[in-house]
């Protein structure tokens, strides 16, 4: 029997997104548990992740619920840990190459994409920056974009891990902008999505984005209209407004 | 025939002396290229690594002269990518265990020492903070920190990825804060030098350090008594005290 697979997060967080979307690529047997962040259950951190922090993961152990996981479960936190995880417990994923060459490739861009685009995120959710951060982070990752009209993905043919991650970000960024919604002053949100949307300067960005949002893994995880998940992310990144 | 490896560092580099214990625990045949980086070589941007950090490496192609590498060689940067790379071409290094659920502990492990002391690496070489974040970076740790007495490594009897990390940065806290080398006030480096080496509060760090200190992929990297070494950390670190 494949051992069972709990994966605890919030919808609003990106680094529990891309983690599910690496998930639904492997094809894995896995249920969701959304923990609430505001109100946490003292269960989470006693019995999940010391840290309180999402996402988290349970593996394997004695079937239990997922508010009162098995002792005898394989916990694991961090988000791009567990993206290693899964790879390795799903080798025929495709989300990394086996080749040792083409897999630190790979391993390069993804350490790449998810360093710059976590630095963007983190400066316009709770650090007052500038949306400019987010177009520069973008346009710094273009040359690894794939050409537009290929449908391809970052390293060809194949969605890896560095996709996976892409995608969770970007849109992200493509919904809150487009919606005024992060730390930044009122109004500069908008103003960036509107660069985004129509500079030639971004035509890369707008068709890599296409591809991600068609892709199967993608849509199922983050739906294309999502009212909660905006309004959770309007609450935290607009809210971090107040203390300017 | 075995590919070439060549390892382009400066010794004083934390992240190229964890990436060259890896290769020694691995067996690796490899040579050492010493980069200037206060005068880099124009060839090392252009034909190595873009970015100009080191460390980098380069792995098979051609016959060729360090400072002249092969087009045909592949050529890989980012510490921690180049230690995965390790890891998977010498699987049988020990570096990370095989079984999926006993290498995701030590990744979540090698995750946590390389945030927590590079942090603290950096605060204290540029940024003029206090020696106490190093203090406290290692008393977070020293949990996971084998008991005084055992001779084990941080995973159990077996050295691992997490111990060449450990043994980079702590081997270069102690020799540094011993000589009052970095951006901090003068005279604070030593106070907490002699804080780490005399309170109980860090008993089973100091018997970690002895372990790690003994271990001959360590010592072989960076020898007991490098002034040429130190002299290149004083320059760099103590040098950001000017900017306070």
């Amino acid at each position: 029997m494949t051992p069972q697979i709990t994966l605890y997060t919030t919808k609003s967080s990106p680094f529990g997104h891309y983690v599910e979307i690496a998930l639904r690529e492997a094809r894995a047997d896995y249920s969701v548990y959304e923990v609430d962040l505001v109100n946490k259950p003292p269960w989470y951190t006693d019995k999940v992740n010391p840290a309180g922090k999402v996402p988290a993961i349970s593996y394997g152990g004695s079937p239990a619920p997922a508010d009162a996981p098995s002792p005898s479960s394989f916990k694991l936190a961090e988000s791009l840990v567990i993206l290693d995880f899964i790879i390795d417990i799903f080798p025929e994923s495709n989300l990394l190459p086996i080749d040792p060459v083409a897999r630190a490739s790979t391993r390069f861009l993804l350490n790449l994409f998810s360093t710059t685009l976590r630095t963007a995120c983190m400066s316009i959710a709770a650090f007052r920056g500038s949306p400019e951060e987010v177009l520069d982070a973008i346009d710094k990752l273009q040359v690894h974009m794939p050409a537009p009209g290929s449908g391809r993905f970052v390293t060809g043919d194949t969605f890896t891990s560095v996709d996976a991650v892409a995608a969770a970000y970007l849109l992200r960024f493509d919904r809150c902008l487009e919606r005024d919604i992060g730390s930044f002053p009122e109004g500069e949100g908008v103003k960036a999505y509107h660069v985004l949307r129509t500079s030639e300067r971004f035509t890369r960005y707008r068709a890599y984005l296409a591809t991600l949002a068609k892709r199967e893994s993608v849509k199922a995880s983050f739906p294309e209209v999502s009212e909660k998940v905006l309004a959770q992310l309007g609450h935290f990144w607009v809210g971090n407004r107040a203390f300017a």
